[in-house]
C-alpha cells in the first residue's frame, strides 16, 4: 500500500446536502456499514485505529468539517493517496453525524481479513463465538478485550447484533480493525469447521461445576457466549466438550455479559503465559 | 423486619399527576436517589434484589401499574408490611418512569449500609475505589463484579459518576443493593483509613511491568480504577504502594475500565481460592 505520508491530500470541496458521498457517509454512519460492507466510523480514534491497522483496513473515503480540517490536518496527511478526503460545511458535517457531539471526522474502511480456514490453522488458534448477544456495547467491549488477549477471531452467529453496528464500533475502541470478525454465521456451519479443525470448544454456563481456573484453556480453543439474560440455548450448549462457569459469589445470577467473556479470554490468555 | 408474607398489601390508589408521592418518584427516578438518599429503582428485577437484600435494603414506597398490578402480586405480597404500596393508571406510570418500556413498577429503598471503619477490620478485605470513572454503565458493571468477586465494599471519589445514578442502578443488576457503597469520598480521608487500618493499596496502571498474575493479591487490599481515557491522575497512583497492569497484546492502548476493574478482581479471587 502506498501511503501519502507527508504529503497533504488535497481536499475535495463539498457544499451541497443532495452530494452522493454524503449520502453514503450519512446511510453508512446509521447503520454502520455502506452495501459494499465497508465500516463508517467517526471520530479521530477510529480513524486513526483504522490507519493504525493498516494491513487489515483500508480507508476508502474520509469526509472532514472545515472547522476542524486543520486540527486533524496531520492525520488527513497520512491517509493513503488513493483515500479520496472531502471537505464540508460544519452544519453538513452535523447532519451527517451520528454522534451527539461530532467530531469533524469521518472514514469509509475496508477490512480485509484472512479466511476463517487459514485462521484456524494457527496452531493455539483462539476463537470467541457470541452465540445472541443483544448489546451492541456489549458486544464491542468483547472485540477490545478479544484484541486485548490475543484472540485470533471473533464469530457472531445469526440472531446476534452486528458487531459493525454503531455503538458496538465505538465501544470496540478501534479494536474491530485489528481482530477478524465473521458476523451472522450460521451455526452448524460453523460447528462443521471447528471439528473438523480439531478445535476444542467451550461454553459459558454459570451453572456448571467446572470453572475455568481449573480447566486447560491452552490449545486450539472456541469459547462460545450466551445471550446476556438468557445465557445460550442448550442446544448450542449440547454442542460444547466442556461447559465451563466463573465462580462467582453464590446466590449471584450472573456476571454482565462482556465481562464474563472478558474474564474467560484473561483466564486463557494467562494458562498462555500472555504469549500474543 | 416483619415481612407481610402471603398476605396481600393493600393498594393505595393514586389518581392525580400532583400527588406528592408520584412527584417523589418521579424525580428520585430521573437522579436515581431521593433528597434523604433512597434510591429509585424501575422494573420487577431491581425491585426483586432488593427484597432479596432484605439484610442491606429496606424497601420503603412501591407504585404499581394498574395495568401490571396482577403480574407483580407476589412480588407485591412478600414485600415489608411497613412498605407503602400505591397503584396508579398506566399513564400516570409512563409519566413518571424513566426507562423507554416501563415495566409498571417502581420503587424507593433505603440502603443500610455497616461502617468503613467496621469493614477494613475485615480479614480479608478487598475494597475498590474509583477515582473519576465517568460513563455510569460502567461504573454499574464495576457493582455487578464487586458483589461477583466478594468485594467488602465500593468506595468512590469526588468527581466520580455517581453510583446511584439511574443508568449506573441498572447496569449493576441489584448488585448495588448488596456492596456496601461509600459515594463521593475525599480521596485524603480514604487514604488515611485505609493507612491506619493497613490495607495494601495497588493501583491499575497499563504501563506497569508488575503483572496482576504476578502479583500477590491475597490479604486486605484495595483496589485503585481510573478515568476510562486518561486513567490514574499521578497524584493518585503515587498514593499506590503498588502499580499492577493487566498483560495484554502490545501496541493496544488498553481495556474498557469496566472490564479491567472486573479482570483484577476476579484474578484476587482466584488467588484467594474463590472463597467468598
Amino acid at each position: 500500500m502506498s501511503t501519502g505520508r507527508g504529503k497533504r491530500p488535497r481536499f475535495r470541496e463539498i457544499t451541497s446536502g443532495n452530494n452522493p458521498l454524503l449520502k453514503v457517509f450519512r446511510r453508512a454512519l446509521a447503520e454502520g456499514t455502506t452495501r459494499e460492507g465497508w465500516l463508517a466510523v467517526e471520530g479521530p480514534l477510529l480513524v486513526e485505529e483504522a490507519l493504525r491497522a493498516g494491513h487489515r483496513a483500508s480507508i476508502q473515503s474520509v469526509i472532514v468539517s472545515e472547522e476542524v480540517s486543520e486540527r486533524w490536518q496531520e492525520l488527513v496527511a497520512h491517509l493513503p493517496a488513493e483515500a479520496e478526503v472531502a471537505r464540508v460545511s460544519e452544519r453538513l458535517f452535523r447532519q451527517m453525524a451520528q454522534t451527539e457531539t461530532p467530531q469533524g471526522i469521518a472514514a469509509l474502511v475496508e477490512l480485509r481479513r484472512p479466511s476463517l480456514d487459514s485462521i484456524l490453522r494457527e496452531p493455539g488458534v483462539l476463537l470467541l463465538v457470541a452465540c445472541g448477544l443483544q448489546d451492541p456495547g456489549n458486544l464491542g467491549t468483547i472485540v477490545r478485550s478479544a484484541q486485548a488477549f490475543g484472540a485470533s477471531a471473533l464469530i457472531t452467529l445469526e440472531e446476534t447484533v452486528s458487531p459493525f453496528n454503531p455503538k458496538a464500533l465505538r465501544a470496540s475502541a478501534g479494536a474491530i480493525f485489528h481482530v477478524p470478525t465473521f458476523a451472522g454465521e450460521k451455526l452448524d456451519a460453523v460447528l462443521k469447521k471447528l471439528h473438523a479443525a480439531r478445535v476444542r470448544i467451550v461454553a459459558a454456563d454459570r451453572h456448571s461445576p467446572s470453572r475455568i481456573s481449573d480447566s486447560d484453556l491452552r490449545g486450539p480453543l472456541a469459547i462460545l457466549i450466551g445471550q446476556e439474560a438468557a445465557g445460550l440455548p442448550p442446544e448450542i450448549a449440547g454442542q460444547a466438550h466442556m461447559l465451563l462457569s466463573i465462580p462467582i459469589r453464590a446466590g449471584m445470577d450472573s456476571l454482565n455479559a462482556a465481562t464474563a467473556a472478558s474474564i474467560i479470554l484473561y483466564e486463557a490468555a494467562r494458562q498462555r503465559g500472555f504469549v500474543y
